[in-house]
């Protein structure tokens, strides 16, 4: 945490200054509200007070959560001019406990792909190579991080989003239990997927910021979260013992060989600090994407229908083509995805009697050029083989920075582990960034 | 219970030998096998040791739950000839708990149809008046428990399956909490509603069945049920203080004005016994019907794909059309109708907030003839609008028998209660029938 939250505040938005109208990492700054409430930190911290777990904690929101009299565009025509009167609840537990909010982070339209591309602000680029896409849909809330304009940002995973984009800009990103954190007040993809995550360099920030967000929301009681309890002080307690699995099938299959090889280095670190490795068959992984994309599409479909047909002219056509897709499933496709997912949910159950964590590369290749000849659809698959799985699962994931690429991009490493063990997760990142200083290095910004 | 087993099933047979050829309760009779279980009971019995808890009871189990070595027809075509080689789950414990299976009970075909009527066994009978149907889909269940075929029997309730031939056959019928009994072994309709159900004449052989029968699967998270614990004990325990809540809207309209009648003189009976009447407005209650049947039509045909594809001419004209129209629902329908169900589950755990127990006509008209002038869609959907929503909600619900209309024919009263209340339900049951004698009534067979 910084000694005084304004100086805090100031470096963040010197760098945004400098350096956001190359990277587009945000939509909206706002640095007079950032700087009232990095006053109020500073004036509390004089009086002796602590406001909270994130005080003074620079922290950019994804464009798709709620913020009292600021546009939250979710990076779309038919939103760009939304402006809230109320704070989502994570915005609201975040105020509350000290973090200072610098402003809205860009994101893929409507939370709809990877490539962190919108109308409202247009394309956002990877801090490490401005010709790369950052990854996404929370590209934004990556890159900004990445690059120093802010300490943490919150993200939004459906899919993949919060994890994808942490592993494409070389920081840490979480995708808490879907259940965990009340998605109240943000733009929906799919009910049952979305989960809205932190992200940032230090898996510590990420606990705190979960340990704020984090609650079951009232009656939901088909997901009714458990009581997350204090585990802060549980994360200094290493690894020794855990059980760590290594899946044999589908996670490293196509992978590029640089990641594959920083993953299993990785492995190694953890093994050494007395995690024990598994081998695992993860029994039905290569189908979690069709089935999940059948679910995921018709939600978003259902949700955006009324746009759908009064201003389909306002969606990208990337967005468009590949929203429309859901509309062309049945409901007899949906209801064999139902089945699918449960019989995968309690497969995954049976395999995390076995290990604790389920390790892979939290993407198989390198963060591809912005002008690549795939349509969004494609890309978007391709990247998000190995986050579509978990998030099927509605599992816990967390993407930690484990290497560089021969060509100087960051790798992600994924932890997965059974519902409600984020705590477990974290404490497992602790211990490898306790090693390693991937975390710490920072991209070459002109 | 019987002081002799041997001599209760006999009884049992003896009605079946006499009437049965006219009702047709029964695909399939066992009385050889049944005959091993009485004399094994009462030799038990002999040496001083009691079998369990339904010791002696003779029962029939709907013919789309699986016996092993003994035909398992679902009361279609396709399956006229399976003879499973293992007994299901619930039919496992209910042998092990003492239970007397007399046989096969009838049913509507593939459980997709309230008339009760198949191809393989025919048309089902209501004792109370052989013009009529018994209700279904469990129909052959409920007219062997009210002509005295059983003493219990196994239904299942996806949309009110087991509520409706209770109430239409002047028995009772407890739909549990969806996942509190274990669906393996038997043919599904709907994975999400499916819910196999215990009916009986007295709440108390409701209970000890629940007993047996109940367990939550293992590795069955979303809906893992809570231990039952020991709640037999607790059957006694009257209904003082108990607040049962009486739906303003959507339950009584357009119903019979003798079912009406008679519903308010059970809430009578009730309120004389110490409990509390609350006036509730249910909010939503009138659309659960639309939503419920786009997610049970398209299970429907999702699970019975490869018949309808390849072997449409096996199913029945009536439950084909119906059926297909699932095939036409989208899977944006289906989306919307899950976010549907969760408010309405969100809704109605509000609403138990409350209440203990919502009060409610099972089915607002008596049993329609077997003739009748309407499609089987028509007729199934009239008669199910109070017990869809239940089913919508994963709720449990109880239906008692509470008198009999001009015509002679069996009422029904329907109490739900919020998710795992059935001990509640029960104990409001057996307060009921403690001042009531219209569940001992017979019905009048030549």
């Amino acid at each position: 945490m910084p000694e005084n939250a304004r100086d805090n505040l100031e470096a963040a938005l010197g760098v945004i200054g400098r350096h956001d109208a190359a990277i587009k990492a945000m939509v909206t700054v706002t640095a007079e509200q950032a700087r009232d409430a990095a006053d109020l930190a500073d004036q509390a911290a004089r009086e002796g007070r602590w406001l909270g777990l994130l005080h003074g904690m620079t922290m950019a929101i994804k464009d798709n959560i709620q913020t009292a009299g600021v546009r939250t565009t979710s990076g779309s025509l038919h939103f760009k001019d939304v402006v809230p009167n109320q704070d989502a609840f994570v915005v609201q537990r975040l105020r509350a406990a000290g973090a200072v909010i610098v402003g809205k982070a860009a994101m893929h339209e409507l939370a709809f792909g990877i490539r962190s591309y919108n109308p409202v602000s247009g394309q956002c680029r990877n801090p490490w190579d401005q010709s790369r896409i950052p990854g996404g849909s929370s590209g934004g809330s990556g890159a900004a991080v990445a690059a120093g304009m802010a300490q943490a940002a919150l993200g939004s995973d459906t899919g993949g989003s919060v994890r994808l984009p942490a592993a494409m800009n070389g920081i840490a990103g979480l995708r808490p239990t879907h259940g965990r954190v009340p998605n109240h007040g943000s733009t929906p993809v799919s009910a049952s997927y979305d989960t809205i995550g932190p992200m940032a360099r230090r898996v510590g920030d990420l606990a705190r910021i979960l340990a704020v967000t984090a609650q079951g929301e009232p009656g939901a009681a088909p997901t009714a979260a458990p009581d997350l309890g204090n585990f802060l002080p549980t994360l200094n307690d290493g690894v020794a013992g855990l059980r760590l699995g290594l899946p044999l099938n589908h996670y490293f299959l196509n992978c590029d060989d640089d990641i594959a090889e920083a993953v299993m280095t990785a492995v190694r670190a953890l093994e050494a600090q007395g995690a024990r490795i598994v081998e695992v068959d993860v029994e039905g992984a290569e189908t979690t994407h069709q089935w999940a994309t059948i679910q995921i599409y018709a939600d978003a479909c259902a949700f955006h229908a009324e746009r759908l047909d009064r201003h389909p002219e306002l969606f990208s056509p990337a967005v468009l083509e590949r929203m429309l897709v859901g509309r062309g499933f049945t409901a007899v496709d949906y209801a064999n995805a139902c089945r699918a997912r449960e019989t995968w949910q309690r497969g995954l159950a049976r395999l995390y009697q076995d290990i604790d964590i389920l390790i892979s590369p939290t993407t198989p290749a390198p963060p591809p050029p912005i002008a690549e000849d795939k349509s969004l659809l494609e890309a978007t698959r391709d990247a998000s083989r190995n986050t579509y799985a978990g998030g099927f699962g509605a599992n816990p994931g967390l993407s930690l920075p484990c290497g560089f690429g021969g060509d100087g991009l960051p790798i992600g490493l994924q932890l997965e582990a059974a519902w409600w063990r984020e705590p477990m997760l974290l404490r497992a990142g602790m211990a490898y960034q306790a090693v390693t200083d991937w975390h710490l290095t920072e991209p070459p910004l002109p």
